[in-house]
C-alpha cells in the first residue's frame, strides 16, 4: 500500500549507505516510538540550530513541547521547517580496519512544519498520552495542571511530511579479511534505568506504575 | 581566565531555564567527551537537516568523519556553518504534577564551519584518536588504511566558535507540594554495554583492549 511509505523525494533520500535505508511508515514509527528523545534543527537567519527535547507520536504526528516562551517554540510556531532527529545506538561494530569499523543503530529523520496546539483538548490528550508512553497509569495520579501552567506550556505539533529511516543490525562487513590477528566483533549497547530514588522530601506514595514500558528499558 | 569560557552571544546564550546554563570549557568538554554519538544540523536552501554520526574532540576542535562522496561531508566542506548537539540523558524526574516533571541530563551545543581536513599527518593522528576514545590500544592491531580508503573518507574539522552546556541533575523541584499522594523521585537512566559477541566468522585473536573505557560504560 503506497500510504504504508514516504515518499522519497531529494530531501529525504539516503545517498550514502542506501542499503541501510528504510521509507516505510512501520519501521521509521517504531524508531520514533523507541525512544523519548530527539533533536530538533531548525534555521535562523540562514544559521543552523539544533535542540535536545522530548518527543512522542500520535498516528502521522510528532509532538515536544516547552515553554512558551522558549525561543525554539515561539520560532517554530510562526510556520519555520524543522528536521527532527531519533536515533539509538545498539552496539559498536569492531571490524578488522578502521574503515569498516561502524555502528549498529536505528535512526529516523522527519521533515514538516510544526504548529502550536491551541486546542485544550488536544493539549490535554496529548500529555496523557505522552506520560502513558513514559510511566503508564501516572497521569491520573498527578495534581492537576493550572490555567497558568498550562499557559506556560507551548506544545508543538508536526505533521511528518516526509521521514527516513536507517538501520545497522549486523556483524562487520569485511568477513574477507577475517584472518587478519584481531578480535572482530560486536559490543551491545544498551539504555538500562537503575533503581529509582526516592525524592528527598519522602515518598508519599509507593510507586505504584511502570515506567519506560513502551521502551522496554530493563532495570538494573 | 577569559581563556576558559565561551563568549555569550545572542547564539548560543542559554534563554530558558538559565539556571542550567553553563558556557565554561571544561564543563563543555566534558560532555563532549562523554559519548560519541552526536547530532549535526546544517542549512541547505534555507531548509534545515539534521544527521547522527559520531565525534570526538581535540582541544577546540570537534570532529566526525564519514564517506568523502556524501552529501554531508561535501556540504560542510563548502564553508557552510554546523550546529552539533551530543546530549545525555541521566534519569527521568517523576514530580508531583505534569508541569514540574523533567530530565536529568548533561547537554552541549557547538557552534561552527567545518573544514575538510586534507593533511594526512592530521588525518592519522586524527583517526588514531578517535579509536583511542572507543578502544584503547586496538588502532596498531588494525589492518593499515589503504590509499582507497583514505580517500573514500571525508574527516571534518571544526573549530568551536561558541558553545552552550546545559545540565540538570537534581530531585524533582516541587518539594513544596510534597503532600500530594505520588510518588516522586528521579529514575537513572545508564547507557552499558552487554557482552561481546564475536564476528560469525570466529574472531581470531582475543579483544585484548578495553572498549568504551574513555566513557566510562559499564559492561552487565
Amino acid at each position: 500500500m503506497t500510504n504504508d511509505v514516504f515518499g522519497v523525494t531529494l530531501r529525504n533520500k539516503v545517498k550514502r549507505g542506501n542499503k541501510r535505508a528504510a521509507y516505510d511508515k512501520e519501521t521509521v514509527y517504531g524508531i520514533l516510538d523507541s525512544h523519548f528523545l530527539c533533536h530538533v534543527a531548525f534555521e535562523v537567519d540562514g544559521a543552523p540550530h539544533i535542540i535536545p527535547t522530548s518527543h512522542w507520536r500520535d498516528g502521522n504526528k510528532l509532538y515536544w513541547h516547552g515553554s512558551s516562551k522558549s525561543f525554539m517554540i515561539k520560532h517554530l510556531s510562526a510556520g519555520n521547517a524543522a528536521a527532527v532527529s531519533v536515533t539509538l545506538l545498539d552496539g559498536l561494530v569492531l571490524a578488522r580496519s578502521a574503515f569498516n569499523t561502524s555502528v549498529n543503530y536505528r535512526s529516523v529523520i522527519c521533515y514538516g512544519t510544526p504548529e502550536l496546539v491551541t486546542d485544550d483538548a488536544v493539549f490535554d490528550q496529548q500529555m496523557e498520552r505522552f506520560f502513558e508512553m513514559l510511566a503508564p497509569g501516572r497521569w491520573p495520579q498527578l495534581r492537576t495542571m493550572t490555567a497558568t501552567e498550562r499557559k506556560a506550556t507551548g506544545l508543538l505539533e508536526m505533521e511528518i511530511d516526509t521521514a527516513a529511516a536507517k538501520v545497522r543490525a549486523a556483524p562487520p562487513g569485511d568477513g574477507d579479511e577475517a584472518d587478519h590477528p584481531v578480535w572482530a566483533g560486536v559490543v551491545p549497547l544498551e539504555t538500562v534505568s537503575r533503581a529509582k530514588v526516592d525524592a528527598p522530601e519522602g515518598a508519599q506514595a509507593p510507586l505504584n506504575h511502570d515506567v519506560f514500558t513502551a521502551y522496554n528499558w530493563k532495570t538494573i
